[in-house]
């Protein structure tokens, strides 16, 4: 009877959780409990859609679905063999026209994802991307992306996907509280999530893993329902995870993301103008973005990855972080869109001269097992605390996607302490403890 | 602020969740919220003890304490140079006398322990293990015996534990339905939970991994509290996770804890000798007990254990299953204790014999590719799902002897597919398909 009661409390804080949409690369879906006995109680709900998956799986998993009611919420996308132009609904309102902000968004990332997929291609001079398109017939869909065992990553993942689903009415009043008063308590809301999610894995123990993933995030009004207005986040972040530190990469990279600050700078002014047309009840929002807008993006962004990738149990950050934001709302949102644009585009800038440089150094077989214990830690954050992940794996995403962030290979020794003073006890001893690289 | 919402959720779903603790090898102490800004909530508290790591950590960890809140959760056992003859607290009442059934069991464990590990370091050849022996001032401890890449076993964890905690009243009242009304609403419960509980990674792909846990449960009657009955449950189960199917190693694996029925069956007479002299608030509970006490614990156990070890999001058993029981209080404690005992005491006998035949097989890089790839389910089942994994993680248990659970190493492939009829693909299907191997 315990088991129940915990099912019902983690589903409950799962569909409450509705900006955890935006993590997923390909999140959607019925939620089910977390139980260990395989039972479902749906929250996101989406059409179901035959299987095309190859015949081999498909064999094991049509065997498997008779005996197990969870197994449908597996084959639930369908391949495609060819990119579609957007995954946007095409017959729907004014919402996903080309001028509006999910279509430039949608073309952002995947402009993103072109270009950072050809500069790890060209940088790594052998493996070239497997790419993966998936839909779903109500709408929706994504790219996956993934370069495994090249030259110089051992795995290389860059995920697009877009998202169409339903949230309860409770999840809706909790993500925006000051309109909950005119939401339906009883009408589903619809929602829209799209997002670029990827995670790079060099084979080198001295060549840094990088991730970064930009999402958007939009409740729409549903259809019986009067005055309940549409809602919309931003959230997203790039960081950075070194086995051994070169404080000239780490600066660097920490460098490209600080000068966001001053094109922040520049948005102000317009978010100013913006302001003075805001009418009564937007006030209080947007007058709490007044009050917390200034050029101080990069410390409170840098403060907020730190915290955000905190392997808890171990007492250590996955790495050496970066930039990193969520729930965004009360900005102006052409400006947050510039911005999630902005970071998006720096990531090969930011990140690929350190591979240039790191990525041919001889290294020992020490080195190596240095690596793949903070690579054990990468998957210790990933399963147990990323938002993104934890909220796919909970509610049936395309599980391929979602788990091309952990890499080729990880190792866990028994209570491994690297030496005092050793370059290995130097980046334990940041990711225990924050430092300020600028 | 959507945060705080599942911060608050998760934290009550771990304290009433009061049975997990029977999972984890050291799971212990303050509960605290798994949002990723440190924060602090204790709900079951232990008392804080000085730290008395080696150097190296306590230098890093020392530091970090300063920047974060939550750190001062790491360092609560202390590190003793030999094992005591009992982690009982010596001062306390017949509950810790040497007939209690708390006494008698942490002595079953204890020589488990010892004769498992004596069992693999005559196989292994090799290897030895390592000890770490810790305790807490306020009573209990544990023994942590590791052996890392030895000549058979990549990494063989043996450990148990014994853990004096306190649980809300409102935990209490949760597991122990019955009894609600008697107990103090306003007083937290005392409890004790004593366990072994071990994993063992072999180095050859077709010798298999095996996990056993036996442990058991009481809650104490509040010292300011007239009336609140002593509560116990005992929990465990033995499970064999192989990467290669020999029908014949399963069908020997599953044929020790098979016999274990007619153990049972012979047990059932005394049974039903205690149910007559039950009063009458107790028949309840001694009814449901006699209607479900067979000889069909094996097919019950056998089914418990693969709903149990399921990774939902990939639709898959974590391997080929054994036995599994959880929460059992409704049987008589005497018989339930010779079970236990009886289940461990087949530890070796199921196992070792299969080691033996499997150990020095030849195998190629393929088929040790594919060991890998299933040692990166078990991270992830032990890392999502495995409830005393997750229990232990978020109340700050000793962490080394909690993720020693965890393989030497681990890869996971983008999408990989064994081809259909092939080993790897039988194996794949029994994890999706459970079958009767007897």
């Amino acid at each position: 009877m315990l088991t129940t009661i915990i099912s019902a409390s983690t589903t409950t804080t799962t569909t409450y959780h509705s900006a955890t949409i935006f993590f997923s690369s390909s999140s959607s879906s019925s939620s089910s409990s977390s139980t260990n006995t395989p039972t479902s109680s749906s929250t996101l709900v989406f059409p179901k859609t035959l299987t095309v998956t190859p015949k081999r799986t498909r064999l094991l998993r049509l065997h498997a679905s008779s005996s197990s009611s969870s197994m449908s919420m597996i084959d639930k996308e369908t391949p495609e063999l060819q990119r579609p132009h957007t995954f946007l609904r095409q017959w729907n309102d004014d919402s996903d026209s080309n001028s509006s902000v999910r279509a430039r968004f949608e073309k952002m990332i995947r402009e993103a994802q072109d270009s950072v997929c050809s500069a790890i291609e060209a940088v790594d001079g052998g493996g070239k991307f497997q790419e993966d398109v998936w839909s779903r017939p109500g709408g929706g869909g994504g790219i996956s992306r993934v370069l495994q065992d090249g030259a110089v990553w051992e795995k290389a993942g860059v995920n697009v996907s877009v998202v169409y689903g339903v949230m309860p009415p409770e999840a809706y009043r909790a993500a925006s509280p000051v309109h909950a008063h005119h939401a339906n308590s009883s009408v589903p809301v619809p929602f829209f999530a799209t997002g670029i999610s990827s995670v790079l894995h060099p084979k080198n123990p001295f060549a840094p893993t990088l991730h970064f993933n930009y999402r958007y995030f939009e409740t729409e009004t549903p259809k019986d329902s009067q005055g309940a207005p549409r809602q919309w986040w931003f959230g997203g972040g790039t960081d950075l995870t070194p086995a051994y530190i070169f404080e000239e990469d780490v600066k660097h990279f920490h460098l490209e993301f600080k000068l966001l600050d001053s094109f922040l700078d520049l948005l102000q002014l317009s978010l100013w103008k913006k302001v003075k047309e805001l009418v009564a009840t937007e006030v209080v929002v947007q007058k709490r973005a007044c009050d917390k807008f200034d050029s101080s993006f990069y410390p409170r962004f840098k403060k907020w990855c730190d915290d955000y990738f905190y392997i808890k149990h171990r007492g250590e950050r996955r790495g050496l972080g970066g930039i990193f934001f969520d729930d965004l709302n009360d900005y102006d949102q052409e400006m947050l869109l510039s911005f999630a644009t902005e970071c998006a585009n720096s990531v090969v800038p930011a990140y690929i001269p350190i591979i240039e440089k790191r990525k041919d150094m001889p290294f020992t077989d020490q080195h190596k097992a240095w690596q793949q214990l903070r690579r054990g830690r990468y998957v210790e954050f990933n399963l147990v605390y990323d938002r993104g992940t934890t909220f796919g794996l909970k509610t049936g995403g395309r599980i391929e996607s979602i788990l091309v962030s952990l890499p080729l290979t990880a190792r866990w020794e028994y209570n491994h302490q690297p030496e005092e003073g050793s370059e290995e006890w130097k980046l334990l001893d940041a990711c225990i403890n924050p430092k300020e690289w600028l």
